[in-house]
């Protein structure tokens, strides 16, 4: 007897929920743009960032919206959409998002670390570990076999709680040494971009994983994590001046990065010869 | 009624202009290599720019040339290589230009801002929009949607806009305060840049996007610009101390960046307490 | 008359290669993170590569023991698996690797640079011909015509003779002005490194190339030598001060990496300006 096969695709308030993001990371890149102008370039550290992000956010999400960036992944027989037998499974997969994660959620863990002023080399290992988490999330999203799924999405919770103990752990004890208001800000942060990071792997447990949660539900909770994460978190550190009273400056850009080189003829690349 | 697809593949000339473009980029490859080693070791830096973008031209060009690193994009009914009517059309699009030119276009800018002796904020904003160009023209190129393939393109002519900002207004202005051969030569080369840099989506616009051009013109095209940005530009950089009386340092290397680090054993990797 | 293709697959003896391969650089893994906190933190910098080349090592080794990460490449007619006559040939070729080697063989040649005491830009050198060695030999391994696979096999090894003259030549002198237990130490790894990095383009001869060695064959020769690479350099590295008597101090951090910047509120980004 062949098997028909069912194919999950997105729908309609799923692609609401994509164009939603595309609008949303759009008006914010043109705020963030117009509210760095305000600041002295030295003090523009986050602002950059905070653009960087919701401008790819804005490209990655037209992608999506307008109907690029998935493929159809042979998922086999099993149970998914609630249906009560197993039927075979064809789902539609927005890799896009592990292209717009692998830059972005990388970006946005460096402002975490430098928020909390911890060295250089836990910074370089909670940006590796939290890159891991984006990577074994690929290949478990757009994985057919369930078994094989089921372990990258396994590895994909090491990493996870790895860079939970860099940003909750190592992090809050760092933060200590800066000011209070800065140490507030950080816990606040650290809690939420934890919170929200475990948050996508269980996403794509329900969805690809399980396949509880139709395809346009999957990318209905992607775009609201993903505002918090690029919008919500971009803002918050837009104003990460007034939040601390002026008192975290870790992130201010040295004087000879904002002004341009010729104006001292001496000055050649950066290095210890140049002191 | 069963309507058969026009299949759009590069003719005779372009295989030509592409095993040209190999044969160029060879050349350049060993000239400054062999320039290279006429001058101090500290004095190398657009060389070893040049010697990187010629070599990486030269491989990716043999691989289009030799009949590889080209893709089959279903373009639908549409108007294309004259014919008066509608027809079906596949389209040969060589997308291996795009890996080239995203890794080899952001080192071409990145010689521009230091020639001007921009601020490295501004530097790392040029590359960064000039990389948008490549990758927003990269979707616009291989998009079979003609109304998706037309926003992507002019995604890309935003990020031109920033770019021609970036080179002709920003460099301009810094550049003033280096020697006035300095300013000559980069004001030269800033308006020979920006016009290139247009003349490739001008060149997609006629070629994926309104098929009034066909894949050979295409490439004999694109070679024409490459050969441009990458043995023209890289022949007149290598020569920048001629060009410039020797008045232009702002790329020379540091000493310790070209010294063996043994010589002193107490050095170590760089960064504030090795001084 | 129709001919049928012969599928070349992996066979037991190969999965069972890459199963090792994978154990192999989970226990190594373990093992650096552990060995690495009996150092202090400024000692650490091979402990973090090693981890690094090893964890990533498992992951990819992972993919492919699992069933994952190779694609079936037409070969054409030819002799193939010791058959008497042309055969048309399918291949499995396991891609994963080049991702994998993309990254990490850059790593182990950046230690051996470090191990050296080879100038920045000669390091510099050693990694962009390390990774030409790569992305050729990737492009050798998938490519389906004949004669363009040798043009890409030859590409690859004037990018080996590059390194070996860089990894032999240059960094045997620069070494010489270390103490000479690193000058011994270097010597015997340099050789090895070279004559690994050439076992890797002879593999793909017989395999690929001639057709004269089995997947399962192919597979278990890769094994061998990325054990050797990632699991044998990493862990000779990490013992380098006892091998070098505590002589070797060109790869220690500098104290300002591994502590935290906050306990200091006045550090910013590292520039001239935080001097």
């Amino acid at each position: 007897m062949d098997i028909l096969p069912t194919i999950l695709r997105i729908n309609h308030a799923g692609k609401v929920a994509l164009w939603i993001g595309f609008g949303v990371f759009t008006a914010v890149s043109i705020l963030l743009f117009a509210l760095s102008l305000t600041v002295p370039a030295q003090k523009r550290t986050f602002f950059y960032f905070g653009l960087l992000i919701n401008v790819m956010g804005a490209l990655n999400y037209y992608k999506m919206a307008s109907g690029d960036g998935s493929v159809l992944v042979l998922q086999g027989e099993r149970y998914a959409s609630g249906n009560p037998e197993h039927i075979f499974v064809v789902r539609e997969v927005f890799r896009q998002h592990y292209i717009d994660w692998a830059v972005v959620a990388t970006l946005n863990m460096f402002q975490m670390g430098l928020l909390a002023g911890m060295s250089w080399v836990n910074i370089g290992f909670l940006l590796l570990t939290n890159e891991a988490v984006v990577q074994t999330g690929w290949v478990a999203a757009l994985e057919s076999n369930q078994t094989r799924k089921f372990v990258w999405w396994g590895f994909s919770w090491i990493f996870v709680a790895a860079v939970a103990y860099i940003v909750l752990i190592i992090g809050r004890r760092d933060v200590k040494a800066q000011a209070p208001r800065v140490g507030i800000l950080y816990n606040l942060l650290a809690l939420g971009a934890t919170v929200l990071l475990a948050a996508y792997p269980v996403n794509l447990l329900f969805a690809e994983g399980l396949g509880l949660s139709s395809v346009g539900t999957e990318q209905i909770a992607y775009t609201i994590f993903d505002i918090l994460a690029k919008a919500g978190f971009g803002t918050t550190l837009a104003f990460v001046d007034k939040l601390t009273d002026g008192e975290y400056t870790l992130a201010d850009l040295p004087e000879s990065w904002v002004q341009p080189r010729s104006k001292i003829a001496a000055v050649q690349l950066p290095g210890p010869d140049n002191l």
